[in-house]
């Protein structure tokens, strides 16, 4: 092929990949303004400085739903309630650490933590074989690593659904305040083909939500619930169950997805191990994957630097901007980036670095993790107060 | 009105009698033939004396589903397992102790029992107010009485499902083994109306069913299930589910329902305090409702006594049948009856002496019952085979 047959080429190329980057930015943007939801840019320009966590500083955090008197709680340095939990189908990838990075900057800002380990939704679901393997994710990958990442255990609840089977009283309990049609309504009849899809994805997922709610927990409170936008559904039909229940309706903070390696519109997904880079991935595995990684730069160095790079597309600038402390770094590359002067190779070497020095830095803390710091982190409360007489 | 006109009224009333004893006689034939189930006749013939219970005897087993390897336990003497669970909606009744007299004679030949009281299910469908309330009942009206009728502990396990959320666990694993569209086609969806139904009607009570087939129990062995008529869906459903997982399919026993005091059409309701005497009933209420209960004498006693009673349709030979223990007496009155020998004033007082020292002895034996009796009957153990690894 002719040198210049390259370049127009490449040229195409860039023209697919901006065309990408505006999709991109509409589909948040239409996101962000669904069914109640509100951009939180307004919130972060008000927001004291000694409250506005990394995720914020690098806009990961696009829309909220009533976040105002969480924050109010937060400003006041009171104790403030968040739920968020994850399924437990695969070992955590880097799409779970930046939701655990989100929970670790949460409760530094004085949020108590309820974190659902789903097992059971992972095998209704048939994400994983068993309810046995997913049981044994759920202890091995997830519990062990939440101890590892440094969640305080006197302000973190965890609890595994089959192991904590009270969330079951509690959804039978949910069951009279809302219907099945309901439930189809916000989920589709395709999300609800076993019994237990139906009764998971709507009084299970709403007792997790509402369970700090409890009298066991202290009554009706202001609840964040951060979560990736397509569980914005579930929010809102927790929010009227709460209001049936004379509850206070959950706030919702959403999240940017960590995005899949291969393809910035989809996120990265456990289940496709090429699209994620996993906490157990080892040097030589995380290179690989880096160096296969989609960019936003065009296939040829001279174009690239005569149009600029796009790091909005970029899977190797998101893993970057989502897990690098260094503001001023990520600052000056993503500038770099956009004039066309960062070669896609020093990017992949320097967030190769940065990503198996961090992946490494976990395995060495999770080796050290016992059964008994574990076992601090468990909720084993029994519920009771909607059955007692 | 002329003695003439009463008489002829008196004739048309009699037919109208037949008419219903016809009625009840071709329903009975036919549920019996339902989806597989075989008449109980058969078995009767070629049951040994000593299995030969009084309800065998009175005919209030109607049909059965391959009851043969339970049967064959029993002769040799061995153990068998039953599963019979009742929801705790209302206080108990006749009706119930029927169920329970039923339970009472397996026990003595051999099975060992669980008993589920399902307190979620009265709360879900609607039948009691609150889930306290449901539960209140289920210790203090059920559980207690089962001690007083005198169950053996070490033979009975009895479990109140919001105590026992083990068994929700159990439901989530079987979810995988059916479908929604299985559950519409069996219970439609009228009875579908909230999630916890969905879960409940499928896999709780399926759960229920096959919890003794679970390696915690021994692993897979003929199961027998004595229900009610309108309960045959359910096991059916049930046995397929058995197949997929590998269990043996348990076995159905059909009883006659106890019919309500006011319609032989209807079974006897706790929600309809007029139909049912409950075994709480003093002297003067159950002399009140046996007063006032349908029979199958017409209204005169000059026809009665020319074309005889109809002992089939009448509730208060129906509570006589099922409760005396002395078959001569049954025959007899059952003879007069048909002859029209026998005045239903008579008849009346004979059956409310037989209940009202049923249900004051029961009485007596409810209030000597301890928690530390209750205690022993309920089923503690931790359901973990299909999640251990």
């Amino acid at each position: 092929m002719s040198k210049t047959r390259r370049q127009t080429l490449a040229q195409k190329e860039y023209r697919q990949k901006m065309a990408l980057k505006k999709r991109l930015e509409r589909n948040y943007q239409e996101q962000a303004k669904k069914n109640g939801l509100k951009s939180f840019k307004r919130v972060a320009e008000y927001l004291p400085a000694e409250l506005k966590g990394r995720q914020i500083r690098r806009g990961l955090i696009v829309a909220h739903l009533e976040i105002e008197p969480v924050i109010e709680l937060m400003a006041q340095g009171k104790e403030f309630t968040v739920v968020s939990g994850l399924n437990s189908s695969s070992s955590l990838h880097l799409g779970h650490k930046l939701m655990f990075d989100v929970l670790l900057e949460l409760q530094r800002l004085g949020g108590k933590l309820f974190i659902p380990v789903t097992n059971d939704e992972a095998y209704i679901d048939g994400k994983i074989e068993s309810l046995a393997e997913s049981k044994r994710v759920a202890d091995e990958e997830i519990v062990k690593s939440i101890v590892a990442m440094g969640f305080k255990p006197s302000k973190t609840r965890v609890f595994i659904d089959t192991d904590y089977p009270e969330i079951y009283k509690l959804a039978m309990y949910l069951s009279k305040f809302l219907t099945v049609r309901e439930v189809e309504t916000v989920f589709g009849k395709e999300a609800l083909r076993n019994p237990g899809q139906v009764f998971y994805r709507s009084v299970v997922q709403m007792a997790q939500i509402l369970l700090p709610q409890l009298p066991e927990f202290g009554g009706p409170k202001p609840t964040l619930i951060p979560v990736g936008i397509d569980q914005h559904a579930y929010v809102l039909l927790a929010r009227d169950v709460a209001k049936r229940l004379k509850m206070v309706p959950p706030s919702e903070l959403v999240f940017k997805f960590q995005s899949s390696l291969r393809d910035p519109e989809k996120k990265m997904s456990g289940s496709k191990p090429n699209t994620a880079i996993y906490l157990k991935d080892d040097k030589k595995e995380i290179k690989r994957k880096i160096k296969k990684a989609y960019t936003g730069s065009v296939s040829i160095m001279e174009v690239h630097q005569q149009l600029g790079g796009i790091p909005e597309i970029c899977s190797v600038f998101s893993l970057l901007n989502s897990q690098s402390e260094d503001d001023e770094q990520v600052k000056k590359i993503y500038q770099d980036y956009l004039k066309g002067k960062l070669s896609m190779d020093k990017l992949k070497r320097l967030v190769t670095k940065l990503i198996v020095g961090m992946a490494e830095e976990h395995q060495r803390k999770r080796k050290q993790v016992t059964e008994k710091q574990m076992n601090r982190f468990l909720l084993k409360k029994p519920l009771t107060s909607f059955i007692k007489y």
